[in-house]
């Protein structure tokens, strides 16, 4: 290693010894030691916990309790929308709930909060939300005849408050964004956002999919009136794993969502004909819960809860922060170009790369054993998960990717990307 | 045991040498061999390729493939409909897929049939449909300024196709009910019921809860068009497992569902900003799906296709058969009534009774290691799984359930039902 890496490697052993959550990493299933794995905000890492209880939730409830083991699953969704509440959220116990996936609870909330505004005619995005969200809300628009007004935002900045403010007016009944972008990890202006919102009678649905887990999220002292957000990025809750929504108390019995099922319905078991629904969150829940999902969502909630979001955020930006170091020392001279916000408090848990061979250069990493993401056109996403991310990993995640740009080896990959559906 | 008893075990003993099916009881979890099984179609055991498979996918790939998984996760909602298509439906390969809750899929397909029919007010139901399947009616119904016309069902004898028949005019969009009733386990006439709507122009979407997996469900040559069930009741899938959609070649490109998710969009990683649906079944997918919940789906609908539907349904109607027989001998003396269809080629694999204290028994026969089913106000539904319960276990389970009425022992259980949720 050269003298520079020397340099910086030893920073990041000195940034290891004084890390507060360097023991967390213990808790994580780690097969393989020499993986870099940059990329736990798509899908977080197995905690040992998690292992462990869907285990006994196969083996001794599913197996062997049967039918009876609802008589403990029937409040799962609850009991996780409450760890996330009050460890990871800072929202009410009893405003959030699992259910669904983000998207149908972004539909879900959208629809119930435009149905609370009857008579606007105007939904309020940008285009950096991630392509899902802008799918679910072009869907509500085109079915109601409202207009779907995307603002236009910086791609490796994120959210402009200046741009969606100025697209507000008494005629917008939702604001719907992401709280943390997807492609450059920009952190919005959630509460300015939120405020300008009220201040024009709309509401604001944040989807919180990057931030979850990642940055603290000022639910209730931002105002915020709904939100959404999935459970296996860096809440570490596994493939697929149910997502959470949010509803603020004061506006629960107020809204009422689409999908009339029976879980939301006040006496499920009385089997009434008509639908009824119970005046709290679970009001905005449908069908049969995914218990299997919903226990590793308990699990990861948990272990964040456990660690706190501030010690949690507060590492998220040191090892961005020091990602960037290594970027300035190592990549910009070799064609790189930052996609983040360069200011820490300005950013989420990953930072963003821009390299015309993004694609090629991903594929190199992999095959040598450092995991990112890969973000069209030319996005090399590098994600930070502070519960098991040691800075000296990223250190030489990033050594190999300077090794694989000198070198030119990443030339040998295919230059086209075939197309997962 | 009295004479009756001895002569009626023996004829299950009998039954059970017989039993072709005999061997598949191996195939599951059982702890406890004293415990008599009979909700199986509330929520199906643990088959032991699925605690074994759940074991690989949690350690093997989501612990150590980590985001890499998706390389083989991204096919399995298609996979697990193939197997269903092919092995358990009488559906085509590219038919079926895997997706959210019957609730939600109930939503999407019943929504983007009354938009193939525009002009249509009518959505036609029966009293006796699953609450949540009338509840979603109702709240698309609200939604559109649409009617829906309830037709009466006798509650024992399931949907009857005349009242429906009756029913329809060419007003009507869209025909929805369920395949086999969950109260009285009666098979409605799904053919004759599929045409009368056709006759009208009106589309049939049926709910296969009940019936995949207990019975044929001849989806292609009845012309179904739409269908949707869960995985979790005789398919053995688990807890909250994810349920199916069912879309007739045919309609799929025509059809648009009102939830535009990126699971359904062309190129969905392109990440392009306007919702473009594929043309295929992936189509009425929205968010990312479940994978633990899929795989355990995934392994109970191989082992139904396995054994075969059709042995599957004979043996249902010989269990069903023989429990009638039990309750003839048995129970009719005791103050129970039979509230299934007592023809066996009009009843899927459940049997229910009627007692006036039905909520106490059900209590008292769980306390006595019988687990069965109760339905509001006084239904005590008894479930039969072709590939565990054996003809001896219901035998057991009925002289348990005698024991109880005739000595009165159930009335040390408490008559009012405190509320679940």
């Amino acid at each position: 290693m050269s003298r520079v890496t020397d340099h910086l490697l030893v920073r990041a052993r000195g940034l290891d010894a004084a890390d507060p959550l360097a023991a967390f990493r213990e808790r994580f299933v780690i097969t393989d030691p020499d993986v870099v794995y940059l990329d736990g905000n798509s899908l977080g890492r197995l905690p040992k916990a998690t292992r462990d209880r869907l285990r006994e939730v196969v083996d001794r409830e599913w197996g062997a309790e049967l039918i009876r083991g609802w008589d403990r699953w029937m409040s799962l969704a609850r009991e996780v929308g409450d760890v996330l509440a009050g460890g990871v959220l800072e929202a009410l116990p009893g405003e959030v709930v699992l259910s669904d996936s983000t998207s149908v609870n972004l539909y879900k909330l959208a629809a119930a909060a435009c149905d609370a505004r009857p008579g606007r005619r105007v939904i309020v995005t940008d285009d950096d939300n991630f392509p899902t969200d802008q799918y679910i809300l072009q869907g509500l628009a085109a079915a109601r005849g409202m207009e779907l007004r995307v603002v236009r935002s910086d791609l490796d900045a994120g959210v402009s408050a200046r741009e969606v403010i100025a697209a507000l007016d008494s005629d917008v009944a939702l604001v719907s964004l992401s709280h943390v972008a997807y492609r450059s990890g920009a952190v919005a202006d959630l509460p300015g956002i939120t405020a300008a919102a009220h201040a024009v009678g709309a509401l604001a649905l944040w989807d919180l999919c990057h931030s979850a887990g990642s940055v603290p999220v000022p639910l209730r002292s931002a105002g915020v009136d709904l939100a959404v957000g999935c459970t296996y990025k860096h809440l570490n809750g596994g493939p697929g794993a149910p997502a959470f929504l949010y509803v603020r108390a004061e506006l629960q019995s107020t809204l009422r969502q689409p999908i009339w099922g029976w879980f939301g319905q006040r006496g499920q078991f009385d089997m009434a004909g008509g639908y009824d629904p119970v005046e709290s969150v679970e009001r905005f829940l449908v069908g049969t819960p995914p218990v299997l999902g919903g226990y590793a969502a308990l699990e990861g909630a948990r272990i964040t809860a456990e660690a706190g979001i501030d010690a949690i955020a507060a590492k998220g930006r040191a090892l961005g922060a020091y990602a960037i170091e290594l970027f300035d020392a190592w990549l910009a001279p070799h064609g790189f170009a930052l996609a983040s916000p360069r200011d820490d408090a300005r950013r989420g848990a990953h930072v963003t790369l821009h390299h015309p061979q993004a694609w090629q250069i991903s594929q190199a990493l992999r095959a040598a054993n450092v995991i990112p993401d890969f973000r069209t056109p030319d996005r090399l996403r590098l994600g930070f998960a502070p519960l098991y991310t040691s800075f000296a990993e990223v250190c030489l995640g990033f050594e190999r990717l300077r090794e694989i740009v000198e070198s030119g080896s990443y030339k040998a990959f295919p230059a086209e990307r075939s197309r997962v559906t």
